[in-house]
């Protein structure tokens, strides 16, 4: 699988793990932490992703993006949020605009 | 386009955008402040998820997602990072252990 | 004022300006903004303050720090925190083992 | 100790242990792990603030607080930042415009 349908394979997968042994896998166990959890990992690895960027290369840069997607679709899973919501989200934007309907915000 | 392939093709559109004239796109400007700028955020965006999920409902986890994944496909414009690298990572964790891989690491 | 009792000081300014004039004052205006909002900015002051740190520089450092405290003096003042709260638990940490007390936890 | 001057009395010890024995302090092993270490633990409290805040409470609020203080000094001492430079940049703001500088500046 070598496009970006692996996310919503993944987002399959983990929302399978809901509600398992927390002892038998990482998904599991961080669902069993809570969302509190689930969201500070999101957020510390958008950290991560900074550091990456900036001082640690490119390799380090594919890995924490992999750790920021997968924490995400954990987060979506738990909030009930559908990967389809985001994908649709941003063929709106695509769509209308070339992505250009951002610079009409504030930016925030 | 209602799969996650919507972002492989969103990267084509950002990507092209490197260089542009900024006054014409949100994303052009972006490339145009430079990557200290795109890394933060990437970083910010992860906050506003994080906030999203705790205290502001679905709808906006799902724009701050994608808020979060636009600005992390810029970053890898930036640096260079092509998506099929972070696919590729995240189809070897699943493949292997379905994620739970993830379960040896220690947890940083 | 050349020590730390300046942030006491400005947690006291900060805090007077709390049910203020909107329009008279960026404090006054980020307190109307509501707990959300500036609990975002600390986090995206976090976030720039790595970015300094890493990219930019001592004088940028200096600025997003202040940014930092400022925003979390702001926090603090919105959920009820007192500066005497945290010096303590500062001093108690100091006090029983010169930091090392966190040696002892895991890192999270 | 019940002032802000903790975090002065707290920067010297920390600046002490910077090349001191790793295995002796956590301070003298975050030294060890780096500057970009450093940084991530400063982006993180900064995200666990945030939680804190919005779901945690006031004591945990405290905490994180205090850790997020701690982790700015250790940043501050690897960069050879010193506190007197955050009080003097604070009671500037403070003394010009009792906070209301920044009300000038674009939000960002």
């Amino acid at each position: 699988m070598t496009n970006a349908t692996v996310l919503d394979q993944l987002y399959q997968t983990i929302a399978a793990r809901k509600g398992a042994d927390p002892s038998q896998s990482y998904t599991a166990k961080l669902f069993a932490k809570g969302r509190n959890k689930i969201a500070q990992k999101v957020g510390e690895e958008g950290v991560e992703c900074v550091i990456a960027a900036l001082s640690e290369g490119n390799d380090k840069l594919v890995s924490e993006s992999a750790d920021l997607f997968y924490h995400l679709l954990v987060l979506w899973a738990e909030t009930g949020v559908k990967p389809e919501e985001i994908w649709a989200e941003l063929a709106k934007r695509e769509g209308i605009s070339g992505l250009d309907e951002k610079a009409a915000r504030t930016e925030t």
